[in-house]
């Protein structure tokens, strides 16, 4: 039976309070205390990774009490409960079933009176046929030419991911040859985004995937509109050039202005949608079907880990556990997501919204004010760039930031040179590894504008080589750590509420229905 | 005279405490009374700007406080000093001087034997006669063919702020007829990084530029070799596709392997540096010399503007000061920067290493430490976008963070469509109106999921378009506000101590001289 309380009402919490202070991560990181720790705090993970967090603040009682709170929590038991179907989007009464898009992890799940598994693979393999004959040169432009470039009209959940990940597998598929189209992507509703965009591609060679669930969101529809104006002026018939990713209900769904329409349902939320159709068909278009197969088995592979009980052995749920400590009971605000990785160059953005937009919440799943904290604020760069950057506060500020690193063994291009003795991805992980040792345990010097406190906590996931299976590992990891995260804080992580006031009032100021402050800044933009 | 003393030890700072509960946000912007405000607390900068404040918690009597700590911790002495040339960067003994590669601002000042600031525009000019020739085709590859791409090899401030301002102006100039060469940056050490750009340029046609002040940056020495390998295995002579941009001092100076090389020096900080020849050579060979003039000329007129005493007429100083307020005596961590223009989209990233490298410190101008917080933590992504994404914890999430919203009346391309009954640009501009009043007043429901408790300080600047000039101004005035504020905290904004452990550690391990945990985490990485 499962039971939903909130965090402070748990006995781990008080144990864990106890423990703020235990770890003192410059004295447990020193010496071969230190590299014991590096070879026992590691859980391995699907696809080549291996989640380290030897330099948190933990220790052996800090990770007993963990393990309590984990199964006070009960947090495999509300997985479960998910991904079987129960209502667990308690606020808008939604199943939640994202892991479904990429595996079966267990009872079948009907709903809209369907078998909610096969519809979401009936929608892949949709995208897979279409994708495949636009490639084969069967579907075409009006001209009877093959299009060259995919344009995602989408924002949020339908832009952030499919655009990171994307970005992190191009130079790949260039690389193995599967580099089948370009991808562009426009969001914002600022027109010199759409122009800018417009003007860098052929559009009479482009096919455009406009991907709204409710088919309702503002700035897609309007870049829509920006887009259809923009083929009509060049002579193009908009029909032949776009599809639409949404849900059957949705006014896009039936509409004669699209080639073809592939579906998803109210039971994936945006932020999680990269491995639906709202992912799927532009990955596929850009890179063949079978790679996003491969980047879908990568999470799916994932999902199955975090069933996993003993947190000791399930790296998705012991790192939203320490997450929890770092943010209740260590007080920490802020995580630094840091991938030593040009290819994960937008990933933190996306990591940003999945989690500051899941756990960025007041309110427990029974609309109950909670009086804890819930979600950190999540940034980050890719390393090395970020060194040069902001790292000067993560090392010498007063505000601690806890960090999760993300390095591979090999580069994804093989492409390198040896300078004064080494390859440039020796030198990435030189990095990584060296600023791990340098936030954990500082350095003193008689000179203290020199000095380094230390005590900074960070982890770090290890992989061989950025893949679309290691891709697809390393984003459904982040999501299965979210979700548990919201278990913990006993908060609804499926909706967003927060974003509706903005909505209205927008409305309110293009309706010029205002009054207050509210015309007085329309008026000073001109609106 | 000049005295240097810690905020806390400052009449003013008891004073703001007790003022810290003074304005209930949600209140003040309220009715009548909230347009009231919007209408009296802005200043005009230069350029079309204006900083409007309104949606801050501060009242009169607050910003009495304000002016009275700018008073005492003598912002305006401490600028003048250093725009004089005092020797303000203690820790490493030097004047700091970026203020002067876009103007005159006070007395000449000499160093190192010459008129630093004919140093400066003489360089300037040697870019402007440089990009010049490069254009009408007076300096060509080897076979005599026009260069069309510029490559910028640098990392940290030799990358974000030149990458960002080209981002800006990028469809600008493309708009405006003065587009003359792509742009591309090359930064991380990651060779994928390098590989990737030089996959997607033609490299015969491409001219480099190598950006290191010291000419030792391990990355961009690596990333220079990784270039010349490549030119060379394309049959192409290296030295007849590179210019330098270094200090007079530095190894590169006077090497024949560069077609030419453009001076800056150690009174200009990277992160200050985008005004000098490390952004001058790229964008004036990007967009022709008189488009960085005009951007330099946005620069010093909000630079003249900061000499101002009065708080109320100084935008850049009421900025810094609120800012404080919001950090030490509200106690807020985090501030997000949020422009709405797509054009802005890495201006956040080049803000994040200009305010966290410059204010993350916790030793005071004497190395004592300090017993108060300085600078935030700062991020952000362009306007509609982060609505889409983070913006839900900013809403409804339990800490709450300072926003600064970056806004224009028109967009750059000036392309647009009306979609019931508004353009695009209208739309964005009501976005960002709304979501000043979503996050300052809230919205009281019965549902306290759908609840939204407001208390969200926000301020904006808002400008009629973004041009050259328009940006420069508002990139100084960040800098000048980064300036003042550790005028407040009392610390050395223009050293970056913290950077250095990593960077020796890193040569440790590619040494193979370690031993312990960091061992163990080279081993992981196969190092």
């Amino acid at each position: 039976m499962i039971e939903w309380k909130n965090f402070d009402t748990t006995a781990a919490y008080g144990k864990l309070n106890a423990l703020k202070d235990k770890v003192v991560l410059k004295e447990a990181m020193a010496g071969e205390g230190g590299a014991e720790r590096v070879a026992r705090y590691q859980i391995p993970m699907s696809n080549g990774l291996t989640y380290n967090y030897a330099a948190k603040e933990v220790d052996d009682e800090v990770l007993v009490a963990l393990c309590e709170l984990a199964k006070e929590a009960q947090l495999t038991e509300k997985y479960e409960a998910l991904y079987n179907g129960e209502v667990i989007n308690t606020g808008e009464k939604r199943l939640v079933l994202h892991q479904l898009t990429r595996g079966q992890l267990g009872d079948d799940v009907f709903a809209d009176g369907v078998n909610k598994r096969d519809f979401y693979a009936g929608e892949q393999k949709k995208a897979a046929v279409f994708a495949n004959k636009v490639h084969a040169g069967e579907i075409t432009n009006a001209a009877g030419e093959k299009f060259t470039t995919v344009v995602q009209i989408g924002i949020g959940g339908s832009d952030l991911g499919p655009r990171a990940m994307y970005i992190a597998l191009e130079n790949w598929a260039k690389k193995n040859g599967c580099k089948y189209m370009d991808a562009r992507f426009i969001s914002n509703v600022d027109p010199d985004d759409a122009a800018a965009v417009l003007a860098g591609i052929d559009a009479a060679h482009s096919l455009f995937i406009l991907v709204s669930k409710s088919g309702t969101t503002l700035e897609t529809l309007t870049n829509e509109s920006f887009v259809k104006d923009a083929l009509q002026k060049a002579g193009l018939d908009p029909s032949r050039h776009m599809v639409a990713v949404t849900s059957e209900t949705s006014p896009l769904a039936s509409s004669k202005d699209y080639l073809e329409a592939f579906f998803m349902d109210d039971y994936i939320g945006g932020r999680y949608s990269s491995s639906s159709c709202v992912g799927g068909v532009v990955l596929s278009l850009a890179f063949g079907p079978e790679v996003f197969a491969r980047f879908l088995n990568g999470m799916a592979a994932e999902d199955e880990l975090a069933k996993e009980a003993d947190p000791m052995k399930n790296a998705a749920m012991l790192d939203a556990l320490i997450g929890v400590f770092e943010r209740n009971i260590k007080d920490y605000p802020v995580t630094a997501v840091l991938p030593y990785s040009q290819a994960l160059s937008r990933f933190p953005a996306h990591l940003q919204q999945l989690d500051m937009e899941s756990n960025g919440k007041s309110v427990n799943r029974f609309g109950e004010p909670v009086n804890y904290v819930t979600g950190p604020i999540i940034f980050g760069e890719p390393g090395t760039n970020g060194q040069h950057s902001f790292y000067q506060l993560l090392h010498q500020g007063k505000t601690i930031v806890p960090l999760q690193f993300v390095g591979f063994k090999n580069s994804q291009l093989h492409e390198d040179v040896v300078i004064q003795g080494s390859t440039s991805q020796q030198k990435l992980g030189a990095n990584v590894a060296a600023q791990i040792m340098a936030f954990a345990c500082g350095k003193d010097d008689e000179n203290p504008n020199k000095s380094f406190a230390g005590g900074r906590p960070s982890s770090i996931i290890i992989g061989k080589e950025l893949t679309p299976e290691s891709l697809g590992a390393l984003l459904a990891h982040f999501e299965n750590k979210v979700m548990f995260q919201g278990f913990v804080w006993n908060i609804n992580s499926f909706d967003q509420e927060g974003v509706q006031l903005g909505k209205v009032l927008a409305k309110r100021v293009l309706a010029h229905e205002t009054d207050g402050a509210l015309k007085a800044y329309s008026d000073l933009l001109d609106i």
